[in-house]
């Protein structure tokens, strides 16, 4: 491509509000433009990096003999109440009405369409199993869309779904998936880790893994450990309780026997002002949150220096739905405001962490604003019935397998697949008539990637000061050649020579034959970040020009020919 | 791929409720499935047809240098409002609201988001021209969604944009894209012809092609002359006016100097029911049709034997909206219901095809229940102020080129060029400023393919009573290797190692390896219409095979090197 007319525009300004470095580079590389909050149009350049990263998702999955299908965006409603996930899925799910009054959805996955379509379709265990994956738009209405493409309202993904006659299948489709995903993110370039996860909004009865590219800026905490491998998701991670007997910086145990003491702590409505205030560690208090399940206050109770885990508490109640209780249902559940709510006499259900159940004495709330209580027992004091790990893993934690120190980063979800089991085809009746002529419905599994996501995902990870650094498979173009002045007429000669050349040789070569100053050129090359730059300047008449690798400070002065058997054997995979 | 686990569902009956033969064939040869009126899913067979034909597309289209882009399907509403379309477009145009209440539409085209693209990104003329295009699934409510891909609400197109500084460079993107889709056309193997058309919704102020394949059930009627090669869609056609004087079948024209007579009509109320009761051919009489022409009644005569042409109607007329008058409206207008209707007298502004104002003497409406009038004569009985060309051209009308005959048959729209101007440009404010410093709007084009439509369009042309018959370009497989007997294995062992050599050529190749009948295996390879057809029977042993093409009669005993090596041939495209 030549760029003169190419619709390539670069920016100088970092646009403002860019938080994300992937944000701000796709930008300012002239990758994609906003249409509207978290709606992006992708321009050349970043429709060509889309289309290599479609590529190598496709000959992956069709690798795992996986059939590539497109199903509408469009969707009735009505499959979203035979799923049940109509209700649950809440505004993130668009939905209009067609002409005639009929209820439709924009899909933000299909789960419901591909279920119903194998139902209508297949019902002999003889056609079975089968995978199915598409690559296409998804629409999802965030609350909070930001970081460019990392959290759109519409986005590219290619999603899979798996049907099979037994659970043994659906662990091989599952490994089948898990593997082409490994080999998908390695071409892809981008340091990655499985992790386990929690099911969501997806659901689903067996397992279920996250794919999390590892960056400073991921929304999603990953815990892992180095000794042993375990690697999870905050959501599901878990830790291995400390011996019996523990009890945070109170190693004497010297208050389980004392009476419950009321302290006034007028305005100390917070863990840090309690630990400053009565000159504690933040193990020696508990806190209790309320929260509101499916429609019913409930207390929770973790100790000071841990955080509750809302996807464990949610998976423990059983709950479609639940959040934070606002002022007034907090001050009616408890008779005080929050800051000073604690366990004991509570007229509502109580949920302790396994933890702060396990406390000899601790400071708590005295449900009565400006007050705390001293000396209070768990067990004793408030009823342990519903006790369980309701907690975030926090860093050190030790490891559930090996008993090393857990570590938390940070990472972007890039892809997750699921063991569905039979929570879509129970519901929408997809069965199959098994050998014995019985009738059993069909077992799932879906598996989606974030193909836009990726593009973001890549960049966040392969950048420098000065722009993007594209690895070889998924870069835009291969080569960039840049000639000094478009004006000089063996320097355009080589130019374009050397243009048709590596374009017969099937290499994706952008030449900038724009009249702009060198110092210009050679900025939005680095912005752009093709892996390979050659400049075309005053040694043109020796046949000669200056080899860069993007990323590499080294500038080789190489003959024409040296140049293009380098660039040969880059496209064979020979030198990476 | 193997056929026994590929989820290609054919069905041995003819849907019932698929008219066209296409639909009915994309149905039961397992290419599609409904999901909702308009709506469908791509199967394997279908989504790899689809791929073929996007790949012939990109590739014309890249040739063009055009930019290959992807624009989101999320449009806001504001830009709708912008270009002054949001009220014009009508139900066709899906609305919704996001979480936030703003207003959206989901794109059935793209013209007001790539020129808010372009105003943002190019203000120089030194960036122009700009070709950018995007392959994409479209949305457009239909009011009759019918004949499967041919008229959806859920559709993939590529539609492409120019941007230019001048009406030259609209000329040569328009004869680029021109060139580009016969191209295109050509290698889907279809029969088609380019046809002057109407601009309708997209509008512009320069000329527009449409692309009609040729097809009987096509809802589009074209008008073409096999003498000079004029071809124009019926709402744009024109024809010759026969020369001065002639008067229908009055040539002795006896009638002009008679006075107005009222003749008793009752309940004769169609021209058919008139022709007979008076024993007078059609073209002595004028209908008169009363229309609403954006909110107000008017008038329209042609001559008995004519049709109204509403596309010319209302370009004459510059409406936005044009519809038939209501009952109520045309009594109110004339004092008189439908079919007494006459243009004398009349109240409301009125608009007379020039062939009806040429009449001598014609026989028209009284407006009055149950009464006609004879000897009307144009001119002297009611005025011609308002006349023009506003009637569909017949069969057998003369070519306004060259005299010849005009013939009508019937089309299926699969390409629409169109030289938009500065449409969307002036209203959105897409400008640059040219080499002398001067602000300009920008000059459009604008370029479409309903690329899922093309799939409909071939199988139209291309079947027969046995199934589908795909050209060989864009075929799902190149291939169909029926072995008759999988418990066979010398069979087997042939047919593996046809499927394994043919596959590293680079054909695609379908293998059923399904324990079925022979009758079974051969009806649905007949049904899904793979080019090449190899059965592997009971010569496999001495390594031969049955070579057949579908559409051909013919049956060939080749051995397997053979057929590897005509295989070969065809894939290189040395043979046909």
């Amino acid at each position: 491509m030549r760029q003169r007319h190419a619709l390539i525009p670069t920016l100088r300004e970092t646009p403002s509000d860019a938080e994300a470095a992937s944000h701000q580079l796709l930008l300012r590389a002239g990758f994609i433009r906003q249409l509207a909050a978290g709606i992006y149009t992708y321009l050349p350049l970043g429709r060509k990096v889309l289309r290599k990263l479609e590529a190598i998702v496709r000959e992956e999955m069709d690798h795992t003999q996986a059939q590539e299908i497109l199903m509408p965006a469009m969707q009735p409603a009505e499959l979203w109440h035979e799923s049940g996930r109509h209700s649950v899925y809440g505004p993130e799910l668009i939905r209009f009405q067609d002409r005639n009054s009929r209820e439709f959805t924009l899909g933000p996955t299909h789960e419901e369409v591909v279920t119903s379509l194998i139902r209508d379709e297949i019902n002999s265990y003889r056609k079975l199993p089968v995978i199915v994956y598409q690559i296409q738009s998804k629409f999802r209405d965030e609350r909070r869309p930001r970081f460019g493409l990392l959290r759109g309202r519409e986005f590219v993904m290619k999603d899979a779904y798996s049907f099979d006659t037994s659970w043994e299948g659906v662990d091989q489709a599952y490994q089948a998936m898990y593997s082409a995903y490994h080999r998908i993110f390695d071409r892809c370039g981008l340091k990655f880790r499985a992790v386990e996860a929690d099911a969501g909004a997806i659901g689903g009865e067996g397992g279920t893994h996250e794919f999390m590219a590892l960056t400073d800026i991921g929304e999603d905490t990953i815990v892992t450990c180095e000794s042993c491998g375990y690697a999870a998701n905050l959501e599901r991670a878990v830790s291995r309780m400390p011996a019996e007997g523990f009890n945070g910086s109170d190693p004497l145990n010297h208050l389980d026997r004392l009476d419950i003491e009321r302290i006034a702590t007028p305005h100390m409505k917070t863990i840090d002002q309690l630990v400053h205030f009565l000159n504690v560690s933040a193990d020696q208090l508990i806190k209790t949150l309320i929260y509101i399940a499916d429609g019913q206050p409930v207390a929770v109770c973790v100790r000071g220096d841990h955080e509750v885990n809302e996807t464990k508490l949610k998976n423990f109640l059983n709950a479609d739905s639940l959040e934070l209780a606002d002022a007034d249902t907090v001050a009616r559940a408890t008779g005080a405001p929050s800051g000073y709510i604690g366990p004991m006499q509570l007229s509502i259900a109580l949920y302790v962490d396994q933890e702060a159940a396990r406390m000899d004495s601790a400071i708590t709330g005295a449900n009565l604003t400006g007050f705390h209580l001293r000396h209070v027992r768990p067990g004793r004091d408030f009823t342990l019935e519903h006790t369980a790990d309701l907690r975030n893993v926090e860093e050190g934690d030790l490891c559930i397998h090996c008993e090393s120190s857990l570590k938390l980063t940070r990472g972007i979800e890039i892809g997750h697949i699921f063991k569905l089991g039979t929570k879509y085809s129970e519901p929408l009746k997809a069965s199959f008539v098994d050998a014995e002529g019985k009738e059993q419905p069909i077992l799932m599994g879906c598996y989606g990637i974030g193909i836009s996501r990726l593009l973001s995902a890549v960049v966040e990870q392969s950048h420098d000061a000065f722009g993007i650094v594209w690895p070889f498979s998924i870069s835009p173009f291969h080569v960039h050649i840049v000639p000094v002045s478009v004006q000089d007429m063996t320097q355009m000669q080589l130019a374009e020579s050397l243009y048709a050349q590596l374009g017969q040789l099937g290499a994706d070569v952008l030449l900038d034959d724009r009249e702009e100053r060198p110092g210009v050129k050679l900025k939005d090359a680095d912005l752009i970040g093709i892996p390979i730059r050659i400049v075309v300047g005053k040694k043109a008449g020796e046949g000669l020009i200056e080899w860069k690798e993007r990323g590499e400070a080294e500038v080789l002065v190489l003959t024409s020919e040296e140049a293009i058997e380098l660039i040969t054997l880059k496209l064979r995979g020979a030198v990476n």
